[in-house]
């Protein structure tokens, strides 16, 4: 194994290279909400799959009911070394608004901002600029020697979707992606100049709910007054889903909730400073959930309940003076400590059914559960970790809560019963599913040597 | 002055060429709400013009801030003979949703049904059918011989976006548009066989609300619960806006609004039987509005607020866990009796923005507004209006309210000082502003019978 330094030489020096690799993944618009682009997820598999053998790992392209996965795999020298699995996914959302975007969000470019030079395209930082971070430094391993430990990777197109087809896949798959630690990338920094480990991830249960009243558009005219408007019915939903604490009114919905341990508590008030700008990069400044919590309680260990979108009736320009015959909403609700995502989808259909007037009838699609995560603190893992950012950043790792959720995380515990150590370079005002998503070319090099030096270190 | 039968004679054997010109008029998608669509309602005005231009009006089309305006006039054999003005509108709504038309909205077709033929285009029976009865009894009568009154003809193409040009060409024209009374046909019978003639009509105001929270969409993980949705602040709103009773909780929404005449109150009652009919045609079987009154009272003289759309989010396929930037609304509220239509915009204003939280932002977009009206009973013109539509349909018109607005009604009582006369032959199952608009061939033929029989009853 070749030593540490020659291996952190060789990803500056690759730096230009690597990035083109980045750019030539970030121009296949891989969307998996859309179907109208499961080709280009495929494109993006292979790309992906095709790098990796030439990194000389065994690695194919796996069908699944929906988008496909890749597996690929590579020993290092000696068999007592540790396994660890790799996880990323190569899917993006949707580009929309497009008219946002100052330039195409499938043509990545180089960025000069105050902070340095960004990355920019649709998927840069959510996930493909960050599971590339990894490839890289497997790249930089095998080109000035042999992997640190034997790496499994495994990447799936259907993040952004829920990840419908994992659990199946793990299941069918347990055998040959057993290992001793699953290793993330999809999570934030601290701060610019600040690495973090994601302890904790909230789970998260996705429900579309569509309400119908009368059998076609009615006149609001001829009709008003009389007839059930499923604009209305919905909104009381929506509007009885948070009492005036902001509280989650489902019932049994904080079942499973905990309050955060002291020390745990005590380190994010350290890191108070911090809320104000957190909601004034969006043009924020009033914490809008529950009363009496801070920011990062909100967003990192508490449950939500959010609509993503509505819609029903006339829409466009003008007005129309219309009764529709149907309205729907998307829901999200994010899941923290041990809520049951079955439960609380339960409860929420229940919820629903039970405010229908008579004339309404309502139909449920699920687009996808799962739980919350948490890693035991003070594993060894962790610990080998935390050393590793701290010798390439000189400071180290905030060890954070993330309000996002990476659906697989459970399914590696429940399923595999294995860890994760989640390790990301994206930064929170990285524009995430948003126009002009970016990532920082600092997160993309430093990433990539984060990433040898971690591997380096579980090896030892 | 011809006899009448012979005027009904000409009728008769005019059917088919009378259909043939009603269908060249509905082949012109006139969608006024849409400006993609101005230079189609400019053809329908010029196409109707020069329909009118062929009957001995003297007529032209009159360029407004939107679309155009269609004046045309007549003069009867004496000069003590009766004016009236004829009210229409040639505009139409949006054909969709498309994909329930069973044939394209904007060509007319004549299709059997157990009751008869139908007219089924977009914009049949809401207006173009119903203005056609009217010229099509006028050229009975010119190819018969003489007119029976003096006869003006207003037309104007932005009824369904609320008549925003219409008040101001009233003003500028006033002089040329008095007559002694205003008739309109935008309106329903009782029955398929029984006339009505509607004496009174709710007012509307339609307001379109824009709520803003962040500057972007959001990411739901990674900012939700800290950061405010607006999806949630706008369904709170309308949840807001009706009580438990269905009430409507605007401050000073009822001012003006009064109950019943007890002898209207008894001819209603008397019609309760169509009560469940009427909502069992469009597959409801519950009256929505206020606790304690019948369907008719909600529909004719009760004010009401409906959402006429909603939008906010991702609202494509599948899932986007998104917090959106914004949501909209539009919102319509019929009024009744004397309420004020500026006084209730204001009050829904002050609503909304009471209810805002600290971090949104709203934008309030006007799409009109007009008063109710109410005709006096026992007028002369009502009185022989009753007696003509006796003799065309065997039994004498109920004395109706309508639910709808038309309101330029309005704005003849307010700046020309005329009662209106509303006459039309539409039935409640036309889907009217619903996919397969239609109506009866018997509507079209009857009804331009009876206009023959009032203009005459009028004049005599």
């Amino acid at each position: 194994m070749a030593a540490l330094e020659t291996v952190l030489d060789k990803i500056d020096s690759n730096l230009d290279a690597s990035l083109g690799r980045l750019f030539r993944l970030l121009e296949i618009p891989s969307i998996s909400t859309d179907s109208a682009y499961a080709s280009e997820c495929r494109t993006a598999a292979e790309f992906l799959a095709a790098e990796l053998v030439a990194l000389g790992f065994d690695a194919r392209v796996e069908p699944t009911p929906g988008h496909p996965m890749i597996v690929a795999k590579a020993k290092g020298p000696r068999p007592d070394l540790p396994h660890v699995l790799f996880y990323g996914h190569y899917d993006v959302q949707p580009p929309d608004p497009l008219e946002f975007w100052q330039t195409p969000p499938f043509a990545p470019r180089l960025a000069d901002a105050e902070t340095g030079k960004q990355i920019v395209a649709r998927g840069v930082a959510d996930d493909k600029g960050q599971l590339m971070t990894f490839v890289e430094a497997c790249r930089a391993f095998r080109e000035t020697g042999e992997l640190p430990c034997h790496i499994t990777i495994l990447l799936e197109g259907e993040e952004e979707t829920g990840s419908p087809s994992l659990p199946g896949f793990l299941e069918a798959h347990k055998g040959e992606l057993e290992a001793d630690l699953v290793l993330v990338c999809d999570t934030l920094m601290w701060d610019r100049a600040t690495p973090a480990i994601t302890t904790m991830l909230r789970g998260l249960v996705l429900e579309e709910v569509v309400i119908r009243g009368a059998d076609r558009d009615l006149h609001s005219g001829l009709f008003g007054g009389a007839a059930v408007n499923p604009i209305h019915v919905l909104a009381k939903i929506i509007a009885d889903l948070h009492d005036a604490d902001g509280r989650i009114t489902l019932p049994g919905f904080y079942d499973g909730v905990a309050e955060l341990p002291e020390e745990v508590a005590e380190q994010w008030a350290g890191l108070r400073s911090h809320e104000g700008e957190f909601l004034r990069q969006v043009g924020l400044s009033v914490p809008a959930g529950e009363k009496g919590r801070g920011v990062l309680e909100m967003v990192w260990s508490r449950p939500t309940c959010d609509v993503n979108g509505i819609i029903g009736g006339y829409t466009g320009a003008g007005s129309k003076t219309v009764l529709p015959a149907e309205a729907s909403a998307k829901f999200s609700f994010r899941l923290v400590g041990t809520q049951d995502p079955a439960k609380i989808a339960a409860s929420f259909r229940a919820f629903v059914t039970e405010r229908l007037p008579k004339d309404c009838k309502v139909e449920f699609v699920s687009h996808g559960a799962s739980p919350a995560h948490q890693l035991p603190f003070g594993s060894e893992a962790l610990t080998r970790a935390v050393r590793a950012l701290e010798a390439e950043w000189g400071k180290p790792p905030v060890l954070a809560g993330c309000g996002g959720s990476i659906p697989i995380i459970g399914s590696f515990k429940k399923d595999l019963g294995m860890d994760a150590l989640m390790i990301g370079f994206g930064l929170e005002d990285d524009r995430v599913h948003s126009p002009n998503e970016k990532y920082e070319l600092s997160s993309f090099h430093k990433g990539t040597r984060s990433w040898a030096r971690v591997l380096n270190a579980l090896a030892l």
